[in-house]
């Protein structure tokens, strides 16, 4: 029976970096995989969606050539090479995982792993044991009662990724981060798109405004949207596909080629021996400390199947600090109210920290400012006047409670809030650092400057 | 005669920014402007070449439509529709700055002004006054001796933002930001572009692993590169124009249709009265104190006119301390250490702090990481491997003394650079600050996990 200091079950970012790390720290260490390595995110999920995104957005460029002095006769797009690329994108990071799992002397134990008291993994009928075992299995879509995905009609994000033919109509069940990008990408080449969200807002977790700017943009792309509207019933008898939606306003039957269901993630709980070792479970999720430790010493849990946000950074952060811990370095536990959230459609969305809306709700006494792309030079030269960033701070302490961004290339700016509000800064400190011209990122100093009614551009 | 509590002359981003914030603090502002509101930048540099750079980036998209699964016929440009699309958006933010004048109760002077004694100024004949003033002429380009500009064969940005006629074949002198943006889009435009460098790297003031990608990466998309080359002579005399370039290997005659001239700036400080009033000036740049106060009270000079990086952001930055220190607020003095710079070619370039050779001739002992794109999941799914980031902290202190980057939407990225060393942040807190997945910006983490040997992607 081959022993190891660390096994990981699962090589998603949570898995993969997790056992990377643990390598580096001089852990004897394995980890098991039943089909890529990388996982939903690097095979079906981040990364080959944005792939699709991009194909998108340059085919927006090619739509649009004019309004930058240029000329084309034809665009046009070839749907199964845009899926090809995205597939090959998606490969070409799964082998580079492969690679650096090799360098760093990482084992890879391919096969469908079983977790077994004692600190043992059954991997199809071998065992294996380790000191310390981490699950990093993840998550999968999540399946409504009343939306059954048969993967032909009615699907999830993984089908929407290799459709084989171009849907003429489609129905996106839930605006979340998923939601939207297909929706957007879908949109972008053509088909008849509808959104529905059972909430009033699409993009829900975001600030109010964010969600308002990306609906009046959706709506002008040309993508019906449905808010406080509910799918009740699906119908895929005929040669398409009849959904049921309930709004305010009554019944409505919809027709398309395909809906995409998007609400959300279920955890890869089951059959994983979790309860033939006794590790404790809660509403789907596996417990954990601070330190990703379950009830049972020896197994740790990270990443989607453990509570807090169900995002890839999140996972590998919180692998890396499980083995930092357990290695004897002195680590910090995750600050999860500092965790950004990024969205890819166009306009993209960023964002880290609480809303206005949850500042109001929890009493607090905030200035908030907001600064419009439409007032940035450099939005106007790059044709990107669309979105804002908003930033909220605490009146009396100066505290960075929150920023919203939404724009062109906002998801590669909110770093800079992260780290500021890592770093504890105030604004005064945000608005005296020179940000270089032009460029979008002045519109975080412009709305700090705002917050604090010493804007400039508005 | 008027009287104010504040005259600015000159409305470049120093000039109006400051006379914004003047207004702002309560003072009585004026400012007085010879030509375009906004002055060069807005009207003649940043701003309308960024316009004409997005138009090249969109042609690159068109030309490499097949990469993104996309097909077009004939890409084309037009050549006068990229230029009035420039000439479009830095009409529209000349127009931006007159409304914010207006609205922030800035007085406008039309006319040529000259600084009189006794904190006066006269404007076309009329005189006007006021308890301090605010010199911001700004600069124009350089000639050099044996490159005089005739506008037509050999030209400055300012013509080569607006020829009639695209050039068959292009020198350019100089490859600071300004020369390699135009050598960049006019090679995009499809004209035959030759870079003449007197310097050993191009963009030299950026670090030696950014001058050289770049030059990689220009010379891969047929721009001609000649480094420690110097411009001797020209002949103008012909159909065209004749540069004799001298090198390490002997002359040679270039020949083109126009001549860039990029070698830097020269300031604008003749006929504006500095001479009347007394003012001091050393090797072309007016002297002033930490609160740009010139030898005599009254008079203050900030932006290009004065010492340090002639630069949009600076002139800003230093016009708002001005007058916050004028209005009797607590200000401290701009760090000169930590000011970013950006150039917009593709790839894009953006640096903070010093380069890895500075840091050597000042005998330093680092610690450097580099994070390729290449191994970026967005950058690949982007396709965007081309470039890097690199960091450079003290090994004893952990100060983060420098940070460099070269690739898609740097210019957007290296805000966080700036702020966290403004916030006086380790390496170790940028790797602890959750980056969102998959972003570029990871890239900056990554970079510094690699100089702590802590990095998981490479």
């Amino acid at each position: 029976m081959s022993k190891y200091d660390i096994i990981v079950l699962g090589s998603g970012p949570g898995g993969y970096v997790t056992a990377i790390r643990a390598s580096q720290l001089g852990f004897k260490t394995a980890i098991v995989e039943k089909e890529n390595l990388g996982g939903v995110c690097l095979n079906w999920g981040c990364i080959p969606t944005k792939a699709l995104l991009k194909s998108a957005q340059v085919f927006e460029y090619l739509k649009h050539a004019e309004d930058y002095g240029l000329k084309v006769t034809d665009a046009e797009h070839d749907f199964d090479a845009v899926v090809k690329r995205s597939r090959n994108v998606a490969d070409g990071m799964s082998k580079g995982v492969q690679f650096l799992l090799k360098k760093n002397k990482v084992d890879v134990i391919d096969g469908f792993g079983k977790l077994k008291p004692g600190k043992k993994i059954d991997v199809d009928g071998t065992e294996y044991s380790a000191d310390n075992i981490i699950i990093a299995t993840g998550a999968r879509s999540r399946e409504l009662p009343n939306l059954p995905q048969d993967g032909k009609k009615v699907i999830g994000y993984r089908q929407a990724l290799t459709l084989k033919e171009q849907p003429k109509k489609m129905i996106v069940v839930g605006s979340g981060a998923i939601g939207v990008e297909f929706a957007y990408f879908y949109n972008s080449m053509g088909t008849d798109v509808t959104i529905v969200e059972y909430l009033p807002n699409i993009v829900p977790v975001e600030d109010e405004d964010v969600s308002k700017l990306v609906e009046r943009s959706f709506k002008k792309s040309g993508i019906k949207v449905m808010t406080s509207a509910e799918v009740t019933t699906v119908d895929t008898s005929g040669e398409g596909v009849k959904a049921t939606v309930k709004t305010s306003k009554g019944e409505e039957v919809l027709e398309a080629d395909i809906i995409l269901s998007a609400v959300g993630i279920k955890t890869n709980i089951e059959n994983i021996g979790l309860e033939d070792v006794g590790i404790v479970v809660d509403r789907d999720k596996v417990i954990v400390n601070d330190f990703y430790q379950t009830n049972i010493p020896g197994y740790f849990a990270i990443g989607d199947i453990t509570p807090g946000p169900a995002l890839a950074h999140v996972a590998s952060a919180e692998g890396i600090l499980c083995v930092e811990k357990l290695a004897g370095q002195h680590v910090e536990a995750l600050d999860y109210g500092n965790i950004p959230g990024c969205t890819y459609c166009t306009p993209e969305i960023a964002s880290v920290g609480i809303t206005e809306k949850q500042a109001k709700e929890q009493g607090l006494d905030v200035k908030i400012g907001k600064f419009p792309f439409s007032a940035s030079g450099k939005a106007s030269a790059g044709g990107n006047k669309e979105g804002f960033v908003k930033v909220i701070f605490d009146a009396k302490y100066g505290e960075w409670l929150g920023c919203h961004m939404v724009g062109a290339g906002v998801t590669d700016m909110i770093a800079e809030a992260v780290l500021g509000r890592k770093l504890e800064t105030t604004g005064h400190e945000v608005l005296k650092t020179i940000h270089p011209h032009p460029t979008m990122s002045e519109a975080v100093m412009e709305a700090v400057a705002a917050a604090y009614d010493e804007v400039i551009h508005i």
